[in-house]
């Protein structure tokens, strides 16, 4: 009878723990986090008419200024960068070859004054060339020890608390998570699991081509400087299905970039989610929309009043919006 | 007490059933049997020296002849023809067109005489120029009722009951299964839940390239009739790479079109494990190899006997083939 009674308080303090987290504690109780709250509950009890399957559960977020920042710009540019540096001393032709030279005395305008095509220069010069193991192993030793250009903190440091807690919340829910993102899938797969407890397998990205070879007998996979596919606008929705090969019930986006993403999303049969991060808030983070070179928030911004999307105002929505902002 | 005494004698009852339930019923015990299980226990063990984490458990299986069968011919193949033949009353001038002409009077001889290029004219005409939506109802029409030209029975029950079994004990062992497979991924996915219990987003394969269009105001995405993507030979460690971002700990395959990605998977650090379904038996299947035009096994059976690859040897490895024998 003692270990009865033990049994049961100890089962009543876990009825109380279990009322007392919070598990979207860094929302504040507005709009959005009423809105996500529902929609997961819709979903998920079996005797609603919008019940889902758990194997339809899927959520799709965008990476770059949804899941991370991407101020004062995209970070897998910030690696490039860097690589950029770390080679140098390799290819002295550098030294006067644009952008590469422009680049290293740190003359980010004037080497990328020509648009796309110089930034594809730095992208294949940096990203292609060697074997996918090797390519890893230099992000992961990138990712590690390099520093956010103004905040001096590492980069998976710089990902928002919220959305981190809203991952965990829908996975508690049955949902399988997924990146769709325009950055690089093997930029991103080294460390989504570990940050954002997401797996490679559930990482949708763009990508160069590869080449299977034996090197001594030994298969490898070389990455070669080749566009392979380009995982924005028009195609998330591609990439979505040609990866997950079903259409999400949820997705997270924050730019121009995911507006098919969430068009695809919502065009399904049933109750759909649709939510847009809005930088707003240029204390703690950034503040920027439509006029914005990265993460332009524009058209998706209109069609989002428009079709009544869940739109977070980060200033007033967001009760925290890094981990480090907790210590 | 009397509760206690009936949920003892319930456990007793479970404990029988557990040692009784051989998951994998329906192998011999034979070589291959004892060395999937013997790779299981290896990599499943915490106290292993060759313990594996649940997330890297990833075992890839080729489709056609290693899942379902493959004879007379590729399934897909006969997908397609049912389907010229049920789309020509739409198209007057494949009676005169070849390879149609030759198809619809039931010569595939003469209709694939030109190799690659008449086939391939086939599935861009079955394949491409309707929507994802549009081509997945027709997938699941045609799998729901037509019949194999010799066994008269379902594709779907056209399965191995071995690869069924092998594929629920992997998973019941935490590993996540795959299909790779040269295979359409868009004609696989519709059906493979319900029959492999694998989902569309763990299937790689084979793909023509879509596009995004908004028809009045509603997203959809467009079949078209160029290649994307080969998933055979070298294209099955690309594929891999591309959608799963890890290398696989175990592969099972039964022809060349398998061989790279054997040799991708276990090129890999720790234990690795690869089988080739070697289709030995004429009376209850198909004895086939280094000869056939379908799911030719030459060069891959060579490497798996240098490696130590198991190969399964259907006649004499498989107790049953396909589940229907059971009745």
């Amino acid at each position: 009878m003692k270990l009865l009674a033990k049994s049961f308080l100890i089962l009543l303090l876990l009825g109380t723990i279990a009322i007392a987290a919070d598990p979207l504690a860094s929302w504040n109780d507005t709009g959005p986090k009423k809105a996500i709250i529902a929609f997961v509950e819709q979903v998920t009890k079996e005797d609603s008419p919008n019940f889902v399957p758990v194997l339809e559960r899927i959520a799709v977020f965008d990476n770059d200024g949804t899941l991370w920042a991407e101020q004062p710009m995209y970070f897998q540019g910030l690696f490039a960068f860097d690589r950029v540096k770390a080679l140098a001393p390799q290819h002295p032709e550098w030294k006067t070859k644009e952008p590469f030279a422009s680049l290293l005395r740190g003359d980010l305008k004037a080497a990328f004054a020509g648009g796309e095509r110089p930034m594809m220069e730095v992208v294949m010069a940096t990203h292609a060339g060697m074997s996918t193991d090797e390519f890893e192993q230099i992000v992961k030793g990138w990712i590690a020890v390099a520093r956010h250009p103004t905040t001096k903190k590492l980069y998976t440091e710089m990902v928002y608390q919220p959305m981190l807690e809203l991952l965990a919340y829908l996975r508690a829910n049955g949902f399988k998570t997924f990146i769709v993102s325009g950055g690089g899938v093997e930029f991103m797969r080294p460390w989504t699991e570990k940050v954002y407890g997401i797996p490679p397998e559930q990482v949708v990205g763009s990508s160069i081509k590869t080449k299977f070879e034996l090197r001594e007998r030994k298969p490898v996979l070389l990455r070669l400087a080749q566009l392979n596919f380009i995982d924005d606008k028009v195609g998330k929705p591609i990439g979505i299905n040609e990866h997950i090969g079903r259409r999400p019930i949820a997705a997270f986006g924050n730019s121009d970039g995911d507006l098919q993403m969430l068009q695809w999303t919502t065009a399904g049969t049933g109750v759909r989610f649709a939510l847009i991060v809005h930088h707003t808030d240029a204390e703690r983070e950034w503040a920027y929309d439509r006029k914005s070179s990265v993460g332009r928030l524009d058209k998706a911004l209109d069609e989002a009043k428009v079709k009544g999307w869940t739109i977070v105002d980060m200033k007033n929505d967001w009760k925290t919006v890094f981990p480090f902002e907790k210590n």
